[in-house]
C-alpha cells in the first residue's frame, strides 16, 4: 500500500465519485469551542464512502476477470457501492445478504442491478456459500476493507481533504474518521501522510464496539465482544483488518469513543446546522468533534461523515434529541 | 445587470461561499424518466443560497458606507445571510423581523451577530420603521432580490453550474429554480446566457403562489392574491421584482407549478436518495423535476435546491409521505 495506489484510484474515480465539499457552521464551532470542518461522504453516490472503494476495486480488475463478475458479502453500504460500480462496468454483481436484512437495503441493492443471494444466518455459512458461488461462476470476491484497491479508493477522500484544508487555511488538525474495519481510516491516513502531514487521522467508534481504539492502545488486534444490537451497525466489524491495522498503528492517533446518544445528537446537529442526513454510524466522528473536544488539540478539527443510509424511524429518533 | 457583475461577485465570494456539488441518484432518474442533476444550495452557509447575494452586496459596498452598517427586512433566509455576511465584514447588521416570526429564526439571526428589531405586523409598518432606523443610523438597506449586487451573487450559482454541467456531459437542459422574487432565477439565467446557452432557467413555484408563472404567461407583472398560509413560505413574495422580471421575461422558459404535497414528497426523496435536508420552498424545483416530467424536455433536467431551513415538525411531516 502506497500513495501511488491512491493517486491511481483517484484518476479512475475522476468524474465518477462526488468530490464532497468541506462544510462548516458557526453554530458547530460554538459547540466544539473551535473551528469544525466537515467532509460529508453521505453525499457520495449510494449514500456512503463505500462507493469509492468499490469503484476503485472493480475498475482495477483485469477486464477478462471482471466480465465474469464480482461477489461481496454485505448487508449495507458496501453492497450498494459494489452493485453500482459493477453496473457502471457492465459486469455482474452477486451480493450475499442475510435473509433478515432490512427489506429496503435488499430492494435498493437489487434496484442497482445486483443479484442478491439471501442466506439464513442461523443455519448457513455465508463464507461457504460465497466460496461455492465464486468457484462455480468465476466471480472475484471484493472484501469490504482488507483489500488494497478498496483502501486506495477510500484514500481519495484524504487527497481531496488535503487540498480543501489548505484552501481553508488549516495546516494542522486532527481528522476524525468513523471507523469499522479501518478501510476508510487507513486510506485517509496514507493519503494525508503523503500530502498533508500536519493532518492526523484518528478512528472514532461507538461505545461497546471500540475494537480499534483498544487495538491501538494495546498495540495488538483486539476483537469486539459483541457485533449486534448497536444503532451504529454500519461501522461495526469484528476487529480491525489485517491490512488496515498496521497502517493505523503507524499513522493514526488514539481512538475516540462516543455514546449512541452522542451519535444521535450529532445527527440532529447535522440536520439543523449542515442540512445533512447522516446515519448513526456515520455521525460518530462528528459526535467526537462536538462532544469530546478535550480529546483533540489545535485550532480546528475535521470530521468525516461516512454515510447517510438511515431509515425514517431512526432519523426521527435522532431529531427528538434536539433541545 | 450583466455577466461582469456576476464574475466580479464570484471573485469576492471565492473561499467564502461553498461551491455546492452536483448530485444525482439512479433512483431519482427512475422517478423522472430521465437524468436528474441536483445543485443543493441547502448546503450553502446559513442553509440557503441567500448567503451568496448577501455577501455579494455587503462586500460591494463602499467601505466608508459599510462601516455604518446594513439593514434588511426578512423573517428568514435573507436575514441569516445578511447577518453572517455583515459579521464577516465587521459591520453592524440590523434585521427587522415580525414579532411573531419563529423563535428559532430570531435566535439564529441574533446568534450570527445581528441586531434584531421586532415589529408588530398588525399595527406597525416595517417600511416606516426601517426608513427611520436607516436615516438615524446611516444604514444601507439591502433588498432581498431587487438589488443588482444580490442578483449577481445568486448568479454565481449559474457560473458554477455551467462548468459542472459540462463536466457531466450535459449541454442542453432545463434548469429548474425555486422562485420567489426572482433574484435566484434571474441571476442564474444571466450567468447561463453568457456561459452555457444550452441551459435554460425556469422558475418553479408552489400552487396558489404562482405570480411569476402567471407574469411570464401574460407578459406583465402579476401579484399573488395571498401571501400567508403556505408551507413554502421561504419563497413566497408579493410579485416578481422590477429588476428581476424583465430578465426572466427575456431569458426564462415558462414557469412550473407544483402542489405542496409534491414539495413534501420531493423533500422525502431528497432525504432518502440524496441525504439532503430541504425546506418545502427549497424542494419546489426538485418536485417539478420528479413529478412534472412532461413539462420539461431533453435527456437531462437540473434542479436547484434553494434552502434547508426547516423545523423538525415540518420535516417529519415530509418523511411521512414516503411510501
Amino acid at each position: 500500500m502506497d500513495i501511488d495506489l491512491i493517486t491511481a484510484a483517484a484518476e479512475r474515480l475522476e468524474g465518477r465519485a462526488v468530490k464532497t465539499p468541506l462544510l462548516s457552521s458557526p453554530f458547530l464551532d460554538e459547540i466544539a469551542g473551535r473551528r469544525v470542518l466537515v467532509k460529508p461522504e453521505c453525499l457520495q453516490k449510494t449514500g456512503s464512502f463505500k462507493y469509492r472503494g468499490a469503484f476503485s476495486a472493480v475498475s482495477a480488475l483485469d477486464p477478462a476477470l471482471r466480465k465474469n463478475g464480482v461477489i461481496a458479502f454485505s448487508s449495507g453500504n458496501h453492497a450498494q457501492g459494489i452493485a453500482l460500480a459493477a453496473r457502471q462496468h457492465g459486469c455482474p454483481a452477486v451480493i450475499i445478504m442475510p435473509s433478515d436484512a432490512p427489506q429496503l437495503k435488499i430492494a435498493n441493492t437489487r434496484a442497482l442491478g445486483a443479484e442478491v443471494v439471501l442466506y439464513d444466518r442461523a443455519n448457513e455459512s455465508r463464507e461457504e456459500l460465497g466460496e461455492a458461488l465464486s468457484q462455480q461462476r468465476k466471480l472475484t470476491l471484493i472484501r469490504p476493507y482488507d483489500e488494497p484497491q478498496v483502501i486506495a479508493g477510500q484514500g481519495t477522500i484524504g487527497l481531496e481533504l488535503a487540498t480543501q484544508a489548505e484552501t481553508a487555511g488549516v495546516q494542522t488538525a486532527d481528522v476524525l474518521v468513523c471507523c469499522g474495519g479501518g478501510g476508510l481510516t487507513s486510506g485517509i491516513a496514507l493519503a494525508l501522510e503523503a500530502t498533508a502531514p500536519g493532518l492526523r487521522a484518528r478512528p472514532c467508534e461507538p461505545e461497546g464496539f471500540d475494537d480499534t481504539a483498544r487495538s491501538l492502545a494495546s498495540g495488538q488486534i483486539q476483537r469486539n465482544t459483541r457485533l449486534a444490537g448497536g444503532l451504529c451497525d454500519a461501522i461495526v466489524t469484528p476487529q480491525p483488518g489485517e491490512l488496515t491495522f498496521p497502517i493505523m498503528k503507524r499513522l493514526c492517533g488514539p481512538g475516540v469513543v462516543v455514546t449512541e446518544t452522542e451519535a444521535l445528537r450529532a445527527m440532529a446537529a447535522a440536520f439543523q446546522r449542515l442540512k445533512l442526513v447522516v446515519e448513526p454510524g456515520g455521525a460518530v466522528a462528528l459526535a467526537a468533534a462536538l462532544f469530546h473536544p478535550q480529546q483533540t488539540k489545535g485550532a480546528a478539527v475535521i470530521a468525516i461523515i461516512s454515510g447517510g443510509n438511515v431509515d425514517n424511524a431512526v432519523f426521527t429518533k435522532a431529531l427528538a434529541t434536539t433541545p
